[in-house]
């Protein structure tokens, strides 16, 4: 018997900036690396759908980064998804596990670190395509951001940017069931209405507002206790200025500064708050979480909101579809 | 029998800006306070020594403070202290014991809420001055920074500003007990030198220093796990670009902040830091800290330090002499 090949996703050069090319990028067939490759606390892998997500970008061009690591040149893409394991030397971990949450190569099989990584399984709601869907990262972003660090009390009110985006509804849903005041801020105002038609209190379109301090203000009149940021720059700013004592900002995101230059770079006038208001200001990131409690209690509360209301279908539909944008490899 | 009277310190008027004349404040003769008419939860006690501190200012100065409240104009001064509890409607505490960790008026006798104070004793090795000296506000506020907030783990990299200060100098110290590779930064060499034999392992005057991120840089050339924050506004600024992944970050003060305009306000320019180096940022106000379980564990090893080093003095010496310019008032 011949020797399995697998194919698989190289990138060719790093893409230091604008929109990468396919040549940037080749396709090759290799021999599939077996078992006896395995060294210790390792996984091989067959990944069964792979998320392709916008922080990739940063992974490619060849810049160090500090949120998580770069992708070596010439060497396979790698990113979130689902997979089945077919050989493991972690005690965590046996054949035909399901895992999620640390990286795969974007390849057939793969060997990879058992590090990072989480079970999942299948059930009666939740299909494994679901862990790249409504119970994949962006929603676990929104869980962690809200939850874990935003240690939300019923009645506290919560501000939350791109609140139409696939983490701001997850963290709009999430904070309604906990009884929060929410308030959503979009860019559109046909993004406002999915806002608020996803249970939000007060939502506005920040591209119309005028001031942003006073928008908030008008939005929130109590103050805010924890805001879930996706944005940063100006309007990290002004929330800061409407945050109550003691409250929590979830630093998820800073879309507003990731394509600035550095003479562009938004320059904060209130980080002064940050003491006046006794304020707790967290930057995560996702990856960190998968081998945490967290992810446990998220998948047990999505799942169980999944079921209460109307089905998965619902749900994953507003989660994977075309609001998003968001793209899964089927392997 | 007539009634005892009591002296007590009024604040006349605020003070919006400028230095404090005494004309501002007014002594006054009145009838003392009596154990019957306390409330629930309330102290009836006997200041024995009053902390005069810088944060002081902030409260009489009639603006809307998010820090602490502010004073009432026409009402008694009110500031930390040592007293001794002559009644109380709390369960815990009764007459006799000593608290710390509230506001006291300015009076020889004052009823005060009970929450917010803590018990203290003294020991063979502390006496109750030190209440308001070694073992006072600013050096629990070094721990609550260093320790609570700050999470140090032996072999970490700490950097602290004002470092000569009453509270830099406890951070340095309890760092330095912790195994943590210490940087101290000071406004003048006498300081630095002054810094360095507390035991910092390197330490810098930042008056002469040049570019900040670099003067950092080239004191910790492996980064900062934990930045103890007495200043804010440029240096911290500069601090962010040199935090490691998962630094913290202890918001304790701004003092190049507090006393310039609006225009004058540093914009802080590296906040993404943040998020790219999945820091913790945390405002904090010390006296939330007194009723909390780090107040006891701050006296036990802080006892234990006076005590295993060269008794009560030295140390009291360091932390209440002329390096401080701290005062207390005997009542």
């Amino acid at each position: 018997m011949s020797a399995e090949s697998i194919t698989r996703v190289i990138l060719n050069n790093y893409v230091p900036d604008g929109t990468p090319n396919p040549s940037d990028f080749r396709i090759e067939t290799v021999p599939a690396p077996t078992a006896d490759m395995l060294r210790d606390s390792e996984l091989l892998v067959r990944p069964l759908y792979l998320s392709c997500d916008p922080y990739m970008r940063n992974r490619i061009n060849g810049r160090d980064g500090y949120y998580i690591d770069g992708l070596k040149a010439a060497a396979p893409i790698a990113g979130l998804g689902l997979g089945v394991v077919e050989a493991s030397t972690s005690s965590g971990f046996a054949p035909g596990d399901f895992v999620t949450g640390g990286f795969f190569d974007w390849a057939q099989k793969a060997i990879v670190p058992a590090a990072g990584f989480s079970k999942v399984s299948e059930t009666d709601r939740v299909s494994l395509v679901d862990y790249v869907g409504v119970l994949g990262m962006p929603s676990f972003a929104a869980y962690v951001g809200l939850v874990t660090l935003g240690k939300p009390k019923k009645g506290e009110t919560l501000l939350v940017s791109s609140a139409a985006g696939a983490v701001g509804q997850m963290v709009v849903q999430l904070a309604k069931i906990r009884g929060l005041r929410v308030v959503g801020v979009a860019g559109s105002d046909k993004k406002v209405e999915f806002v608020k038609s996803l249970g939000a209190d007060a939502a506005f379109n920040y591209k119309t507002c005028g001031n942003f301090e006073q928008a908030i203000r008008q939005a929130a009149p109590e103050g805010v206790d924890i805001y879930f940021d996706n944005v940063g720059g100006e309007f990290l700013d002004a929330a800061l200025m409407n945050m109550r004592p003691y409250g929590r900002v979830a630093a998820c995101g800073q879309a507003s500064q990731y394509n600035v230059t550095a003479n562009e770079t938004y320059r904060m006038d209130n980080f002064l708050q940050v003491i006046n208001r006794k304020l707790n200001v967290t930057g995560y990131v996702i990856t960190d979480h998968y081998p945490t409690p967290s992810f446990a209690e998220f998948l047990a509360e999505v799942d169980e909101v999944i079921g209460l209301e109307n089905g998965p279908t619902a749900l994953i539909d507003v989660f994977v579809g075309n609001n998003f944008g968001k793209r899964i490899i089927r392997v």
